[in-house]
């Protein structure tokens, strides 16, 4: 089987970058077709900054690496960098890129690709605000029933990350996320439900350490700092790795498990903004609207990551 | 210590039923003024009915019962037939009740007794819609400073049981719920999170079925019917005893956990109506303002309550 | 034909004390059965205060009066001293009131009066936030059938003058008015669509000031305080003189013009908070809930307040 | 003095269809850089059509016009054919246009020309739903302090024309309305409040009639047209010709009256949606952030545009 087509959209991000990291390592099931960037964990001059870092740490300067929207639709962006550091890649210390910052804006690149490819090629990864998805499909709705699916990382059916009733991706632009979730395209949702099952503990942070290798030493230190924000607030033995999720459901999506839902984000009202509310249990009877991934196996996700890792 | 005494303002409902059995047991710590009922799982001239039935079956006729509001603030009632059947008691059939329904508005009841004793005597225990607590807040005022705690059913952290968002008590009367949230009253919330561990499994069962009283005889009868639905609907071995836990939490505190956290309650948006917002992990920083129960010792819990039950 | 029975709710202020003198005047045509007060314009202590103060003005000490609610249901109090002075009655001295308070709650009033009456017998006039007829209405919903009609001011299509979009009475206690306007209760509503062309104009001031009595004395002193704030908010010749625009309405209709329309009050928005949605031109086709009223002929209802006063 | 260079973001539409013509006929002081297209009135493939069936009506078949959104940013599409017919320009009857539309979207226009144009060099004029000009601002937030001023037709502090609270234009793109207003460009807003003063009368219609030329006669027919809605609806002697009350504004700004106020677009409730709130009186102490003009000399406007349409 040829390699699935996918566009990365991220906001790096100490976990964007995994998720880049492990995108690159799978050539043989993913055909990245270009990274395109967002205002999100820190604001956008710094993750296209980052992606660029992250794609030239894994000798992948011919990587296309697109700047999208610098603000969420309606909302004044909201930035992570008490979790992720000022740089968004705290914890190493990786040098400026040299390869060059595509001209080409994150919307156009995703609608350009998208009218170019036959349709229900492309799969869309969007691990940031929904930012530059939703502004694509307003921008040329035609897109919309030509993209394969949309596998993200965002949202929660218990408590959110950044309130008590939103996670942080879909608290940032609430309005770009109901745009994407009300857009008809199959949508797989990997929201905390999820990533906290994915923790970032001792024990598997030894096993990256033990490759030794220069991207995952860098990896070591990216999450070492990660780990910090997380442990404190939640207590757990290590943070949640939320992004990766998405790219390793699309290798083994035999890790995960899940329900076809219903599932609507809260853009009205300040107190539960960003909320996104999964009919878990059929309880209003309207059709599913997205596949909502609530369980993983963690030792087989971190499994695949660190063999994934060691390849590059 | 004498007795604390407590208005149980309810609207049975079986689980109410198991309340009002649970408080009726327990004279040695439970004095109990009276019992407000209000529309809730089942229309007002159902849940007044309902609670009388009960002080029958348990031989209190002396038991004062009021009626109370028939209908939330503002919107339209909704009741749970679906879940407690046609009469709200389904399951027994008990006789109509001879001892009189007081003529005392529950509102009313509520500002008299506690404006009548000492500040701080009365803890209100509301395991229906909060309508009648509300409307005594907003009518007097000065009952707020003046009650010693509320216990109350309803709300959760996680999934809603009525909408994605809501549990059905929250959902049924949210303006009177965040009322009740707001009014600065210390306040102990058993919501979803701790009684989806209270389940009425065959085993809890069982234990009640041998006790062989005209009372547990009619209690099985009504968690039989009790069990029907939940277990359909989550797949789970017995429905959750929403109602006692909050009388059972009086009694035997040390079989519960929680932390102190602030709650909201939405009341301006239709897709998250009557969402509980809890910050259980501290996240914007304001002060707490309930007691949020999320663990149970399910099996101490239904040991209370069969060894209360055989009591009567 | 006998004198129409109404129970005036009220929050003095100049102009409520403008609408019981112009009812206490009228007693030919209304029977005026009770003056209930509520928080508004000043707090409750003030309001009812006020209204005993302004029955004594006009020698009629033998008139019930009652306290009612001292918050709005959900919202924080907001008060109106920028236009009422700190007292409410700014502009005159009168002598604390000597005549009782009655005992029982305005809501109690309300519900026992109307249910004592036969069906249909009584007309509710509120004056001022919508309080006490709304928790009336949730505590007793056996009143709502049994009203004959309700006129109110509040309420406006155009801009509101609170907030661009309430008027002063609704936005105090929009989801108090949302109960009473969803009711089914025939409504009246004069709205500031109205009372911006009711003008206590200098020539207006004057004819009053002629009358020389113990009571149009004060009249002028309330009116001349009144008249600062509006005039100088609204570069305008006079105060609108929002509140006895109701009695007048009882007293004779022809006075008035207006439409029957649909009317929807705004509780979900901070923004619009209050707002009065007026269906003038039947864009959406519901049904109308409320004759709302937008045109006075100004002359005749302050020559008809003028006679009247002159009566006291 | 050179021409004003603007860009005009419309929905044709018979009023649009006028402000096109209006704009054309008045080179002298505009310098029309080019017209965008956008989903409205009728759907983008007849509003792009439309525009230029009318740039081939007045001769002009330079003039480049662009395709935009088909669809609003949140809401689902509403159009408004019982106004303007099914084709928009319902009442004449134009040909095909065989000039071409540009391949361009209409957001990519205008974030080109403004960054490729000098800091503070172009004014937009959008007369439809903001749906390109707040894509545009997402997209490129740059272009935000380059715009000389967007002077639109929009909002409504009285009434609006498609719900009690809302006029069309904003209606139908709420989110869009909300970004353009908070994003800190001047903002002159020609409401309902204006434009319900420039009625196309009988005798206003006359004198274009009498002009008798192909332009003016297509003209006079897409009126007629235009007029039937308006005054069935609301009873008045001719439809309020909206649109070309900006171009209008921009040639004679004296035409016109209004003041510098604090406007907000309401987007979180559905009864109040896409309500504009104009703080006229200044009751909210917020800074201005929009001229709202409230008062036009209609003759004056119509003198205008008869005199321009017959230039053309």
């Amino acid at each position: 089987m040829s390699p699935r087509p996918i566009i990365l959209d991220c906001d790096p991000g100490q976990d964007d970058a995994m998720a880049i990291l492990l995108a690159l390592a799978s050539g043989e099931e993913i055909d990245l077709l270009g990274i395109t960037t967002v205002a999100g964990n820190v604001p956008l001059e710094l993750t296209q900054t980052n992606a660029r870092k992250i794609c030239e740490l894994a000798g992948r300067t011919d990587m296309p690496v697109f700047a999208g929207c610098s603000r969420p639709i309606l909302r004044k962006l909201v930035t992570a960098e008490y979790v992720h550091g000022k740089t968004g890649l705290d914890g190493t210390d990786l040098p400026a890129p040299t390869m060059p910052l595509q001209e080409t804006h994150s919307v156009d690149f995703i609608v350009d690709t998208v009218m170019a490819r036959p349709e229900g090629a492309v799969t869309l990864c969007p691990i940031g605000p929904l930012t530059n998805v939703a502004l694509a499909m307003v921008k040329r709705p035609e897109i919309i029933p030509r993209l394969q699916e949309i596998v993200l990382m965002g949202g929660a059916m218990a408590e959110g990350n950044t309130t008590p009733a939103a996670e942080f991706n879909i608290y940032v632009d609430p309005h770009a996320a109901r745009v994407v979730f009300e857009s008809g395209v199959p949508i797989t949702m990997l929201g905390l439900d999820v990533t906290h099952q994915a923790l970032v503990t001792e024990e598997r942070l030894a096993a990256i350490r033990d490759l030794d290798t220069p991207v995952t030493n860098a990896v070591v230190g990216l999450l070492d700092f990660f780990n910090r924000y997380d442990r404190e607030r939640y207590a757990i033995p290590g943070a949640p790795l939320h992004d990766p999720c998405v790219i390793a459901y699309l290798l083994k999506p035999e890790l995960f498990d899940g329900r076809d839902c219903h599932v609507a984000v809260e853009t009205e009202s300040e107190l539960t903004m960003g909320a996104t509310l999964v009919d878990w249990w059929g309880l209003h009877g309207k059709g599913t609207t997205a596949r909502v991934i609530n369980a993983v196996d963690a030792d087989g996700f971190f499994s695949l990551l660190t063999e994934r890792l060691a390849r590059l």
